[in-house]
């Protein structure tokens, strides 16, 4: 575990991948942002407000870059055709709104550093705002997008929320089986990882077997992208890219490594996981006991195994396409991505 | 005000009205509903048992009504389309997800004599319930929709949040005056009924000046039947329809009886009803002398002229239309719905 407790040159190799495919896409991202803002207005004030103060914060843009390489690997053409632009912005509006809900329902107090909009504005304002968001990116997706494209995004808001149910309906439920919480990490991340690359995939002309390497590309980097962070929540750093360490355990969330630790405890160990869990016991002292028990089991290392897993799987769907600059910067991406524990 | 006191012929008018136009389209509602029960299936229990428990709980489907009147109306070509079914389930799950919302922000424990869902399930599983019935919208209206009609209902989507919002910035504000108050129920009510005419209309081939008409007719029919609503609030009856008499009250609602209360009070009955309003002063003393005050400046009559001057417009809007059974039916609709009150 002593990696774990160490970071963060690979947590800055990450930020580079970012900071490299970022600089790929300036052009590309200059202008999702610039439609991003646009979309932004509305005759209601506090919509601009609150839509600017969570979509202006810094955020990586993680899902317009990837629908934007997506569309750079398949494109040859050089057309004019800037559907993609409008998608990759629908597609971070999908995400704010998700957001937007998520810390609703999480009660939520802080992402990234700063107070979550539902402290600043109230609960009431961030379910109708993220309503907004919602709405905005179905007109973004209706202008921009292909039947195909349509269908894929609004299937993927369907398994979004139906994720986020699923996950809610086994709220603090420690028997959860791995199965089922792939199933829900699957609708509320990967689902929109996948739906974001195949979209930009499609608008770049992708064939079949292309749009397929998309679609199992987006979906396990989503995978492996979520279960690193699961796996950073218990890690020994006070933040890491925006995460705050901590903050599932403080919510009694269930994630993997919890999974697995209550599996593989004896009956006084879940006894303690069922106390802390169930009764919201956030104390330092049972954090650290927390993550003794995490450590006893190899859960950090195993969750991060997993997460392997899917990132190799996510590469390979990529041997399809040619090598260019975009496909490597996706590539260094992943393989960073689950290195931001080390 | 006598005649608001007693009720209900003419509420019976009403159902009766309801019950007329079901009764013609019997046969599309029957598929509507199937269509409903089989979208509200999720491999997520939960979500099957609050959208039925939401859906099926015996709403009078006006909007889905609404579509398939509008849909007879110009088709004569007695085509195999039935794309404006899937439109008007599509129409029917948006109102339902924005009734979940509704709910959470409101706080409301009741609904048509039912719990409401965020009574029974809670705020949280509200939200993203509501807003799998939101995606399940768009990928009904992406599967049956043109891109007219595509464009019509994720357009309505923004404007129905954009009404919510500003009705959210203007709580408690008094001074509100009639034309943003009339903004926010064109988002919140009007739009979706608008939306719902059109997109039957367009399904049966409406050419665009009957477009037009439509769109007019469902946003004077939805400006209409709010203020009716809001009226009834402050009737003496239990219940109208479903509604609860003093439900605004309660919430601290601003409605255009409140507002034109206030607008006509002197400086001694202004400070009653900040008092009552901000400080959710719902005693039945409070209700009864804010009625007299609706009484002694005939708010309540002046709420339902107002109302009658937006369905005097919505028939008007009908009439480049032959009579029909179905236009017919429409008309009557409105006339007995301004008349709910009497």
């Amino acid at each position: 575990m002593a990696e774990i407790i160490s970071l963060s040159k690979h947590n800055a190799d990450f930020n580079d991948s970012i900071k490299n495919l970022t600089a790929l896409c300036k052009e590309d991202l200059h202008s999702i942002n610039t439609l991003i803002l646009e979309k932004l207005d509305s005759s209601v004030p506090l919509i601009q407000e609150i839509g600017k103060y969570l979509i202006l914060s810094g955020g990586k843009r993680l899902r317009p870059l990837l629908t934007t390489a997506c569309f750079h690997i398949t494109n040859k053409e050089k057309d004019e055709n800037l559907n993609y632009i409008g998608l990759a912005a629908a597609v971070e509006f999908i995400h704010a709104a998700t957001l937007l809900h998520d810390d609703v329902v999480d009660l939520s107090k802080d992402r990234r550093g700063n107070l979550t909009a539902n402290e600043v504005w109230g609960n009431k304002t961030s379910v109708l705002v993220g309503d907004f968001l919602f709405s905005r990116s179905f007109q973004l997706m209706t202008k921009y997008g292909s039947m195909k494209s349509l269908k894929i995004l609004s299937d993927t808001s369907v398994i979004i929320s139906e994720g986020e149910v699923l996950e809610i309906s086994n709220d603090k439920n420690l028997e959860m089986n791995e199965d089922t919480y792939f199933q829900v990490i699957k609708g509320k991340t990967a689902s929109l990882f996948s739906a974001a690359c195949q979209v930009g995939g499609l608008s770049g002309g992708a064939k079949e077997n292309q749009h397929q390497a998309f679609k199992s590309f987006g979906t396990n980097f989503g995978m492996a992208f979520q279960l690193i962070d699961d796996a950073i929540d218990y890690s020994s750093n006070s933040k890491t890219m925006g995460k705050n360490v901590g903050d599932d355990f403080k919510e009694g969330k269930i994630t993997l490594p919890i999974i697995l630790a209550y599996g593989r405890s004896n009956n006084k160990e879940k006894k303690f996981l069922e106390k802390v869990i169930k009764k919201l016991n956030d104390s330092s002292e049972s954090f650290n006991l927390t993550k003794d028990l995490l450590k006893k089991y190899n859960c950090i290392e195993d969750t991060i195994i997993r997460a392997n897993h899917f990132a190799d799987v996510a590469i390979d769907s990529l041997s399809i396409f040619q090598n260019n600059q975009y496909k490597n910067a996706l590539i260094e991406l992943i393989q960073t991505s689950v290195k931001r524990l080390y």
